[in-house]
């Protein structure tokens, strides 16, 4: 099937009975070293670590890379169903996502820090047949749409709970 | 150098000079199937892509999982340095991060509801030989000094730009 007529089954689908629409994802971890985190989704399996600087032994990416690798990875996805929903012509795509941290916040050096990050910065550069004009059309159309940029964007609510030890899971 | 070492060396070198406090991370991406997604940081490749039901091969977990696994993972390690800051014992630690999705924001079905997660879940079980109390102080600290959950949680300034692809590197 191509993202096309997948895009229309899931439209006929979820209009049937709208709660086709409603789906949930789940990680799990475990710290396994210093700062190495094993991670779950699914059958995947992520290690993420911190580099020597802070803390780790760089077996992988550190968590605000992966934040970054997340919302590099949707622009891209978003940019290719918002092609296929608007017929316009997507050959390929590169994307680069840039992001500032002040370590005085994660620290705790500076209370009035934030922790995350200051700034983001996102370069995308779509491949083509159509006038440039379509791939700002199509810019536009990902950006009301893409889940992770509006998970940078705009608040998230988080329900956070603390399980002790023998109530936890191992 | 133990965490805690690294963490007193780091509030001495960010006193002497706030500069050293300010990090930049990069990733790159490139579109390589229909919705898979290569992408670099450092010297690290992540492989993002879709289950079938969204269009992809499953080759890799996908850019909301990603961002669900940046907070698990993010959570995990301050965990771990807050833990040594406050001397507080941590044995290990699971974390599961949980996302709700409503796919009628992505696909453009209902422009009322938001393309990103409506809601999050995290439960973190810390284990080790203190009382619930200190633990239950630990998670405080945590969560206003991690790094994602403030990602998550507040409003992050994206500069976005679309760079015609003659312009872009490849």
């Amino acid at each position: 099937m191509s993202i096309k007529e997948l895009i229309d089954a899931s439209h006929t689908a979820i209009k049937e009975d709208a709660s086709r629409a409603a789906v949930s994802f789940v990680t799990t971890g475990e710290l396994v070293g210093a700062t190495e985190v094993t991670v779950h989704a699914r059958q995947h399996e992520i290690t993420v670590d911190e580099p020597p600087a802070l803390g780790g032994a760089d077996a992988g990416a550190n968590p605000v890379e992966h934040a970054l690798i997340a919302l590099a990875s949707c622009q891209a996805i978003t940019y290719r169903f918002w092609a296929a929903q608007l017929g316009i012509a997507l050959d390929d795509l590169a994307v680069t996502a840039e992001g500032d941290l002040d370590l005085r916040g994660f620290l705790g050096i500076d209370e009035a820090i934030r922790p995350g990050f200051t700034a983001v910065r996102l370069t995308i550069t779509p491949r083509g047949p159509e006038p440039a004009e379509r791939y700002a059309e199509l810019a536009e159309a990902v950006d009301r749409h893409c889940p992770v940029l509006d998970l940078f964007s705009n608040p998230t609510p988080v329900e956070r709970i603390v399980l002790p030890a023998d109530l936890g899971q191992r």
